[in-house]
């Protein structure tokens, strides 16, 4: 008898937004509701990414609120949470808890705020985490993100974890927006089952074609229909139009503070203030910025 | 009867390297004794900044090792730890701990991942720390060192914080190492008592010449002596002679990966290979680079 090997999480992801109550406590119901119609629509939930806010967001206050989705029936396989710290210790701890949970896939971070992390750094500090974690479960993708971080995770540093790691390094999104860096990471690691994922949908179809997993992007919280299409249809005589509608999109909300409006985007959507909420010091769109999209989505015939 | 003033820390603080055992554990004994010989020195000791791997270090790991060194008789008094972490949670609690440790002096990053972060969000941040610890004993120092940040604290910020909290916002450590905004937040505010501190020794007669504070520097780990010396001298004949043989002590550790040369000094000052060890993502000095720091150092008779 064997087991049969978890399905790994493929296709589109959203860094889930995070709402805020009035007091900027995470607004546990209103985040209920906005997984469960991503879920609805097949995308799964990279929560506490970049556009989660997840840096302002403390360890503790992820765990619970992963624990009250679990709780409420979100499914932990359809999870691939933010769980990169700056340091080893909290990184160690927020991974182990998230396993602990029945959550494997997670999304890592490097430390970043030491700029002068070379590979062989980078590499002894992602072995430490996976050591101490200790877990055959853990599901690892590395988050290239360096207009925030100053780190790159280059290719090279990506082939020796694999090397060491097969089982436990899955994964790779890179938010870098270099699309040489994309394809050098598909062309090398694709064929070795490592997913890789685009952070724009600009680049999904491209991302598809050469055999990465999907896309984990910001704009699936507002447009997650428009970016399945993609998914569907990349490969089909309708793939270019697809792919220009979702373009569009993505290019209004790219154009302005992008949290602020894709939350702005959703208060309309859900009839709920609340969501237009930021912690600081990330700031929520003021009224002359909320019209101005609202006109820009509605010459796009996007609501 | 009135209760006289705490004395605000001023002069010369170093930003305590902190030593590691192989596990990577806080190593509290040889912390402990650097402390005394810094102290010692007259020194103030501004735990957990940048030179101390503060970010690798968890906000648990950081209380204990202040809790302990308080134990071990070191005076609260002469502390100004690092409090500043990316979210508004973990900040508030571990300053609202340090407080409750009984320091009252801390020194506080921005929150360094959200680049877009501007003078209203940083505001907005600050001010929302201030008012959840809400405590009159606290003495709060910005930190701006936007090097590795990316989010730089403006006069213009320092000034709003400075009319909305003024028996909270103490001072200001200045790692830019752009003399013109040192001399910009000096020239604005330091006749209110705000205590600006420079972050590089090379800047200390000028900055002592302006009615700064004094400076936090990384070197005063290990030429304590030196430096004090600019703070004694700086305004007789020998401050320029005294200044340039500091500076050339400077020039040696920061022309080198600058943690790991000034633990590498300590483990042969101390007598102890311990003191080489960094957390990951950085890295100890190899072999052929601490003999070539110590036959720098050696040609300037410094040990």
């Amino acid at each position: 008898m064997t087991t049969p090997e978890p399905k790994r999480i493929r296709g589109v992801l959203a860094p889930v937004l995070t709402p805020f109550r009035a007091n900027l406590s995470i607004h546990h119901d209103l985040l209920l509701s906005h997984c469960d119609a991503l879920l609805a629509q097949g995308l799964g939930l990279a929560l506490f990414g970049t556009n989660s806010e997840a840096t302002s967001v403390a360890p503790a206050e992820r765990l619970e609120a992963i624990a009250r989705l679990l709780a409420a029936g979100v499914p932990a396989q359809r999870m691939m949470p933010g769980a990169g710290c700056c340091s080893l210790a909290e990184t160690v701890a927020l991974t182990s808890d998230l396993l602990l949970q029945g959550i494997h896939s997670v999304l890592m971070l490097p430390p970043y705020f030491y700029k002068e992390a070379d590979d062989d750094g980078l590499f002894a500090y992602y072995a430490e985490v996976i050591e101490r974690v200790g877990s055959d479960a853990l599901q690892l993708y590395l988050y290239n993100i360096p207009q925030y971080t100053q780190v790159a995770l280059s290719p090279a540093l990506v082939g020796r974890l694999l090397d060491r790691y097969p089982c436990t390094v899955a994964g790779y999104k890179d938010s870098s927006g270099d699309w040489s860096n994309t394809q050098a990471l598909l062309a090398r690691y694709a064929a070795r089952g490592f997913d890789v994922f685009c952070a724009s949908e600009v680049l999904l179809s491209d991302t598809l074609r050469a055999g990465g997993g999907g896309c984990i992007s910001a704009t699936a919280n507002v447009n997650a229909a428009g970016i399945q299409r993609i998914v569907e249809g990349w490969d089909t005589d309708a793939g270019p139009a697809v792919q220009a509608a979702a373009n569009a999109v993505r290019t209004v909300f790219q154009s302005r503070p992008m949290i602020a409006a894709m939350k702005a985007c959703l208060a309309g959507r859900y009839g709920d203030d609340d969501w237009r909420r930021l912690r600081p010091p990330l700031r929520a769109l003021s009224e002359p910025q909320v019209d101005s999209l609202a006109s820009e989505l509605a010459a796009l015939d996007f609501h």
